[in-house]
């Protein structure tokens, strides 16, 4: 079978496929709340949109599709047999604001592109695929990633529900809203008995691949990641009435935190991002009272991660004392550092090397996070990394990709996945 | 007439009239945008009540009043002829965001109370007086201060109606909606032939009275001040992807030109305030790839407040630099240094002599715009400080005064006004 996709996926073909699960990037980044940019939030009416576009690509790749009980929309592709497992590829296709059109996206096309060659031959595996586009893997809109996957894997937290967006609506209400049953998400949740494995093709988010002249790359692990809210509270006052040296200005508190995680991280090789900061009262002359901001700090252990959190905890501690601020922590979201699995990180380099005679694929450890991550509670997993272009960004417009690439992505994610069917079908 | 007026103003009728004087402070802390805190600003539902609540206020106190084409309440009582001119009395009903209660506020209701003396006595005085609740000092939908001020000074400019509040929405189209037409805002202003001056009662908004244990002083003029809309400009990026030192982080850049506010401040020896911060994105995965931010600076001469602000720029510029962002500035505005007139603040010093029996007032220089420095472009004008609490903040809930130092201060107010009369006459 291995041979009758590679001579599907013959230059010209895979050529076309990556034309159009570009195409579908496009059309995707269309469905934006934002105007002239990419944003696309769970729960809003452009997920429903994108949820409703996506699964007529999914049927198109001859799969039945429906949305789960997360609002994540899913295809299944049959298996040999009726009661066979099930394969799960995916990737999401929520943004963050101001998004590229790749992250998260492109994987789901490819998985969609590599199931319609498969269905294009009437090809049946020893276990069936299910390729899902998970609603929220960003977390921008409840600040709480990865509640897509989450309810796939099962790990999805009724206590969730009470979270709320800046607006004030809860994760409850906007369940709700959007037609789901807020008491039943955890439907949405595979049998860890039934599931083979996952494979997620992504975009790599950074320059290494790019650096090193290669497109395409496999992933042994995912950095772990914790993300905080923070805030400096001192005393709001009048911009010109308060003299210099009684202030407590909150912002200056918040700015001396910042400027410490980016010292820690270079001193320690780890990665610290403040990407939000908010001041109130928030007027030009009024001294500002409270800074709230985020914090997210990745490392390769979580041993490493959390020493670096401590000496930033300490420098912002410091800060406060010395402005006789109050420092204020609270922790959002963590998620362990994760390993893919060998055996399919095995598959994956070996699709790398049909796709493109590479014989020793290249390895990264990805500081993103991914549905993987959350998935890794159900099943192993291993994913798929695709050069980025313009010194590697993400999480903006400039973000991009060669078509030459995800030609390659694409023979590479489905030579990985017949891999998988060879060597799965001997312990069945 | 000065001394019928002390006998009016007997201890227990001036702690009555302070009493007053507060409550209708409290009063107005309730007319507010903001739940549980203080925010009112121009052209707000809000106003509009307290505008409402303020005309009736001024009507008790024998004044006919009016909202003027500015959207300023305003009073008027006679003069002792029909075509006298007129000494104008006020200050502003506007706030920040969760404001104190008596920052402008207080001013009027002092106002108030003294010509609610007056015409208990029946008293004609060689003037009118008009007092003005002014509908915009802060500035805070707009951006730009003193826009009720401004169109009384006869300085109100046409360009003005093209700025935009936070929601888009133009100043042109929110007097509009306030019943207002955006084409005669000047006819608000005072022909400057007939004004006699201004006098305005404030809190300090320092701590320098505290400190020095007396309840009021003498303003002996307003510092200069200038306001910047500065940004900086990076590049977005995935938090986790984009290695610390290929960062292009906008938020870090704004942090340091912050941080360097304070220390250009202290090492000048002016007043500078960061306090507004804005990220964009704005999510805790990504890097910022911008940062808007003010600059709010202060000192005694405009030489001094330049020569800071270029030292500050430098500053911000080498920070942009040295993190390859691009730096931009904008000025929201520009109000020079003013003195008060040296008749005017005389008689205010003679009013806190009568009322305080302090032969040597605290002469104050005010590190807060006021909207004297709007007036100043039409009259002559003079200050009277009332003593803060609480170390003298200001621009926050926990603003104070003292019941007691208002009685003296509306003693004092009155005890100028009448001065002023006294020495006017002759000249006449």
């Amino acid at each position: 079978m291995r041979r009758a996709r590679r001579a599907a996926a013959a230059p010209g073909g895979a050529l076309e496929d990556a034309v159009e699960a570009m195409r579908r990037c496009d059309v995707l980044a269309g469905v934006s709340a934002m105007e002239g940019g990419i944003e696309r939030v769970y729960l809003s009416p452009e997920h429903a949109r994108a949820n409703a576009q996506a699964g007529e690509w999914l049927e198109l790749a001859g799969m039945r599709a429906w949305e789960d009980a997360a609002g994540n929309i899913r295809g299944s592709y049959p298996g040999a047999t009726e009661d066979a497992p099930v394969l799960v590829l995916g990737s999401h296709l929520d943004t963050v604001p101001d998004a590229g059109r790749y992250d998260g996206i492109l994987g789901v096309m490819i998985a969609i592109a590599v199931v319609g060659r498969l269905h294009a031959h009437g090809a049946r595996l020893p276990f069936g695929i299910e390729v899902i586009g998970f609603a929220d893997e960003e977390g921008v809109r409840f600040g709480r990633t990865l509640l897509g996957s989450c309810a796939v894997a099962g790990t999805w937290d009724e206590a969730w529900l009470d979270l709320a967006d800046g607006d004030g609506v809860t994760l409850r209400d906007a369940l709700a809203a959007f037609g789901l049953d807020p008491a039943r998400v955890g439907d949405a949740a595979l049998d860890p008995a039934r599931v083979v494995g996952y494979l997620e093709a992504h975009i790599e988010q950074g320059p290494l691949l790019l650096d090193a002249g290669r497109p395409l790359g496999v992933v042994s692990g995912i950095m772990g990641a914790k993300r905080f809210d923070l805030a400096m509270e001192g005393e709001a006052g009048h911009a010109g009435g308060v003299p210099m040296r009684h202030r407590r200005d909150a912002l200056l508190g918040a700015a001396t935190a910042a400027l410490a995680v980016e010292q820690v991280a270079l001193a320690e090789g780890v990665v610290g991002t403040v990407g939000e900061m908010r001041v109130a009262p928030g007027a030009a002359n009024v001294i500002p009272g409270r800074a709230e901001f985020s914090l997210d700090v990745r490392a390769a252990t979580d041993a490493e991660r959390d020493r670096a959190w401590a000496r930033i905890r300490a420098l912002a501690v410091e800060a406060a004392g010395a402005r006789r601020l109050q420092f204020t922590e609270s922790l959002r979201h963590v998620a362990p550092a994760t390993s893919s699995e060998r055996r399919l990180s095995e598959a994956v380099e070996h699709g790398i090397s049909v796709a493109t005679g590479d014989r020793e694929p290249m390895e990264l450890l990805s500081k993103a996070g991914h549905d993987a991550m959350a998935i890794a509670a159900l099943a192993p997993y291993a994913m798929l990394f695709v050069r980025c272009g313009n010194g590697g960004v993400s999480h903006q417009p400039d973000e991009s990709v060669e078509v030459g690439d995800v030609a390659l992505a694409i023979d590479a994610f489905e030579a990985a996945i017949l891999a998988v069917a060879q060597r799965w079908q001997p312990l069945a």
